[in-house]
């Protein structure tokens, strides 16, 4: 198989990209490979990508160029195609469609994408049988268009704060939908505003005079005819965003609307027919999409960053700038220390997500196979770990992303770079399905339930057992070469974890110990409980990563690449986070010293090796959609050409000239 | 005078927001005044604002309901007539004539900025006084309109790198301006793209067969009589960016144009009829005006990080959200002290860029006045001083806007909340005027510099003088009242700034010792020069933060509340970049532990004052525009308004239902 992806046509490639590939120590596709987990499935992903990439139907000029109601309409009408042509071409396997549809959308989140996931896994997973048989099929058909409308105007994270009621009316044995507020008005589900007939809707449920509750509802929106809004409900787009453009999220009222009661959720609540409430046998399943999608997000905060390291690291290997040596040729960018800086971290830490989302994805497929053999034991660790690294990983890939935009001077800030489209629609990942911070919280609160039963001599598993071991209280690496052990930096990870959980655990109890009730005194250690649960995810992450990596098959030359990026990724977190490892002297000040001088020296050793690592993503250049990150490096050539056939320049003299610079400078003319 | 803003009509005001005015400690105005530089001033400002607030031409539709084409077409209008309307109303200060065309602009950067600032500035500092007397008048009669075209392609902050040539001609007393490859075509300069008839022109001077370096040069680029590309210049919009979308940034192209030799700026070199070159007396004075917009920047990201404050705060005291007491009312979310811990410290910032920006302007003003008085000694500081501020500055702008966004959860992403724009347009402040990293390794050149001059006992004076001073090596701070004390912290950060500068020192000598050139061991000494920079700037904001509080003349407890910012903002340095200050043992573990605990208090300190702080910025609505940082607090109402004005709700059905959703539905439906 060719290292080239199949977009890169035979044009003659920049010489210095060229020459960084050539000097590689590896060949990247051994780690596409194990990105992809396996060469078949390599084969399988880049012939999938192809049939789009060829198909003229989903071409379309650059999203930048477009009105946010063209990036709609164009957007719409692409996602039904792709829907309509995976039929055609008989794709049914999630991971395929998966591939199809991130190809077509490029930059852009998919329209039509929580139809696929959030409304159809309400129905699989929230219906009763029966239900199913009625709603599942025509959701698979596509003969209606859903969403997923819980969050509101005034309530976000908060679930318990939902304010939409639906009240059992035995009367009429159907339920009201009532927006009784203003902040009860749904607000930013996807495709809600003006694309969906239907929506699964999260409202307070009220039977017999007695509030139940949150709980789902499905509701038809707009008429199967005409698309018209249907009597008793208000509905729009909820205007533009920062990103997302191509996305009507929309706003929801309801008038005193009425449904069936068959359209509750009937899996595990029922509503009966003389308005008994029955509840569920547990609470907490109905949370488990979340869980789904946090779990995902890891992985693909890795995909993110790895696309913004691609642009970000090939666009330093053309950019040649400034001077080292007095009249030698300016150097590549790359070749600068403060360069390399900005971007082999973040690269480090996009192989570190991707990776540690694959333990993340296999954490979940294993908790849900105990949870549905009845054992729920791993579901406070499972909700723990997915929000907690679902936080952490879409902060750090938001700031990393930024950097390596800035990487790329003021090219990184226009449109043509790739990167405000990649920002823009990445970093809702830190506000949507649980804000950040209190996502951060809640993986502290489990933390603190840890610590105490480790204090109370109990033997922990999984990701918390860190607080059992026995390890010593200084750092054993005393010689610079003991920083590439990754035994002895994964201790440090678990000490620093470990202490950061202690601190926490005795902030809260003093402002107990001081009198202040227990919500008072958790609000007034959430400085501490942050730190907590930022360390405890770090080590995840850096633990994992190098798990991964030892436990792959790759060429031993090719392990030795990644190797190196595990302990820069470590080595780089103790060095950018050094105070709370100096804090109780676990490291003195010449230990870290010598972190820094490793992370200094990694440096120089995966420069030579950084194209060929974003290579290895295997990212074409239709799904990176920038010109800086062009696999060919042919960067200002393909600048010049897409600035000048951006609309601006369809008329060669602007229309404010007439109407408004002539006549200005006329008028001043004339008064000499 | 009033408490609010004239814009603030007499409707309710939101009663979560109006009790937090009712509880603050004291009267905002006070803080209004010492921003303002005097109560006399705030009065004048408010009253320019008025004459624009108040005048219907200079509404339009909200900024983000428009496309690019509309943005620029509004925003030309609006630089247009804001030049009519204050020459019609005699502004002509230059601070009365920023503060009406920054009303006129609200968020937007303002187009035509470049005519009054580089264009202008260039034309009085660099032409002879032949020259000026034939171009300074047409600029300041608006006859012509003009730009100043310095950044190509391929070369941005490198200077030297140019490569527009500029070809003397003994034959036709003309200069040969020619674009000999694709990287030269000038790229970026604002309004060229599709406004300015002329623009001062950075290129390689070429005279008797020899090259002079670059050089400024007066360029005509458009026809005065039909706006059309004179022949010989092929010139455009470089294509949308992540913000300035009413702005045309463009590229310019030569191919062998003519200009009369008369049109290079002949101030400082000339060069005569026959050819002959005459160097000019100092070459450095040319980068006068890179300093003076780089010192401005500081106090104007000041001002940026206060709007951003001031929505985040306003917005986190009238929403309400999750629980602290079981069954208790909502929260504020401004009562977590999590959202404190992003808020407050940020409010802190603001204001000591604010301050220290200030200071900064003083100190450009009275190093010129020595300048022009011939004593050239204070130039390298000076230089150092506002490129390491500048990059600091709007480093931290950045990154705090985007973490003031998200504070507001979902609805800080929407457009309505102003930070988008607010994001997109100021985060180019860390690439323009001087890369952010170039300019740090610039502030080190300097600094390393002083290390050498103080470690051969030479006495230094300004910003570099603690380098001289004798200082404990171990903090004095003991009790946790010592934390409050500026002197002991200034001292800390005196300490740190001077150790992270004999370690870059040493890493340099350690690399030449190892034999490296020179170049190489500044280079591989990145890390280390990067941190002293760092730590310089900060030290540079905190001691005169303090100094500018303490010298001001407000009510005590005035004085106090802004004593609580500097607190905080020393402190909560100190905490985030607590390894540097634990590295030595300058600060033991359990300081630190009394650092933060101080933060911690701290927060409640400010807390009840918060709003209040940020309405001492008095940014009136218009200024501000942003739905959640309404003064009235009236957020979900306006809100709700907002999003039913989006141009996407203006048709109910939208287009794309017609064209693809239908036939794609009806498609579906037949099937069955």
């Amino acid at each position: 198989m060719s290292m080239m992806p199949s977009s890169v046509s035979a044009t003659k490639v920049n010489p210095d990209i060229q020459n960084e590939r050539n000097k590689a120590t590896f060949d990247p596709i051994h780690i596409t490979y194990l990105i992809d987990e396996g060469k078949e499935k390599t084969k399988r992903r880049r012939y999938i990508e192809s049939l789009v990439e060829n198909d003229p139907d989903f071409q379309n000029k650059p999203l930048a160029f477009m009105t946010r109601e063209e990036r709609y309409t164009n957007s719409i009408r692409k996602a039904l195609l792709a829907v309509r042509k995976m039929e055609k071409l008989g794709l049914t396997d999630p991971w395929e469609k998966q591939i199809f549809t991130s190809v077509v959308n490029r930059s852009e989140d998919p329209n039509l994408a929580l139809h696929a996931s959030m409304y159809i896994h309400s129905i699989a997973n929230q219906m009763d049988f029966d239900q199913q048989s009625e709603w599942l099929e025509s959701a698979f058909d596509y003969t209606v268009l859903g969403t997923y409308a819980q969050t509101e105007m005034g309530h976000g994270t908060y679930l318990r704060g939902l304010e939409t009621t639906a009240t059992f009316d035995p009367d009429t044995d159907e339920f009201e939908l009532h927006s009784p507020t203003l902040t009860s008005i749904k607000w930013w589900p996807g495709n809600l505003g003006k694309t969906v007939t239907h929506a699964v809707v999260a409202a307070q449920l009220y039977t017999q005079g007695k509030c139940y509750g949150v709980h789902m509802f499905m509701v038809p929106l707009r008429s199967l005819e005409n698309h018209v809004p249907l009597p008793g409900i208000e509905i729009g787009d909820i205007g533009p965003k920062f990103g997302y453009s191509n996305i009507d999220n929309g706003f929801l009222r309801f008038n005193k609307y009425r449904i069936p009661r068959e359209n509750m959720f009937m899996k595990y609540s029922k509503v009966e027919r003389n308005g008994t409430y029955l509840s569920p046998p547990r609470a907490k399943l109905t949370y488990g999409s979340m869980v789904l999608i946090r779990s995902f997000i890891v992985g693909s905060m890795g995909t993110t960053l790895a696309k913004g390291a691609t642009i970000s690291i090939r666009y330093s290997s053309v950019r040649r700038q400034s001077e080292l040596e007095k009249g030698a040729q300016e150097p590549q960018v790359l070749d600068f220390q403060s360069q390399q800086l900005k971007l082999l971290p973040y690269l480090a830490m996009a192989y570190a997500f991707i990776f540690a989302g694959k333990k993340m994805k296999d954490m979940y497929i294993q908790s849900s196979d105990s949870i549905s053999k009845g054992d729920f034991s791993v579901m406070p660790e499972l909700h723990a770990t997915s929000a907690g690294l679902k936080a952490y990983t879409s902060s750090i890939c938001s700031e990393g992303l930024e950097i390596q935009r800035m990487s790329c001077g003021g090219h990184g800030y226009s449109h043509a770079s790739g990167f405000p489209e990649l920002y823009a629609n990445s970093t809702p990942a830190c506000t949507y399905e649980g804000e950040n911070t209190v996502m951060m919280l809640q993986t502290a609160r489990f933390l603190m339930k840890c610590m105490e039963k480790a204090n109370n001599g109990e033997k922990l598993h999984g990701a918390c057992s860190y607080m059992c071991e026995k390890l010593p209280r200084r750092s054993q690496a005393f010689h610079l070469e003991d920083f590439l052990n990754s035994e002895l930096l994964i201790q440090a990870y678990k000490h620093r974890a470990h202490r950061m959980c202690m601190v926490a655990s005795q902030a809260v109890q003093e402002q107990v110990r001081m009198g202040k009730p227990q919500h008072e005194a958790w609000n007034k250690s959430h400085f501490h409980l942050l730190k907590a649960s930022e360390a405890h995810c770090h080590l995840y992450i850096v633990d994992h990563f190098y798990e991964y990596v030892l436990e792959s098959s790759v060429p031993a030359p090719v392990k030795d690449v990644l190797l190196t990026l595990c302990h820069l990724h470590a080595l780089h977190g103790i060095s950018t986070r050094k105070g709370e490892f100096l804090h109780d002297g676990y490291f003195s000040g010449h230990q870290i010293d010598l972190v820094e001088k490793q992370v200094i020296q990694l440096l120089d050793k995966v420069r030579p090796n950084s194209v060929a690592l974003v290579d290895a993503f295997d990212f074409s250049d239709r799904v990176l959609d920038s010109v800086l990150g062009r696999y060919d490096g042919n960067v200002y050539e393909n600048l010049y050409k897409w600035a000048k056939s951006c609309p601006m320049n369809e008329k060669e003299v602007p229309d404010a000239y007439g109407k408004y610079i002539r006549p200005f400078l006329m008028e001043n003319r004339s008064k000499l």
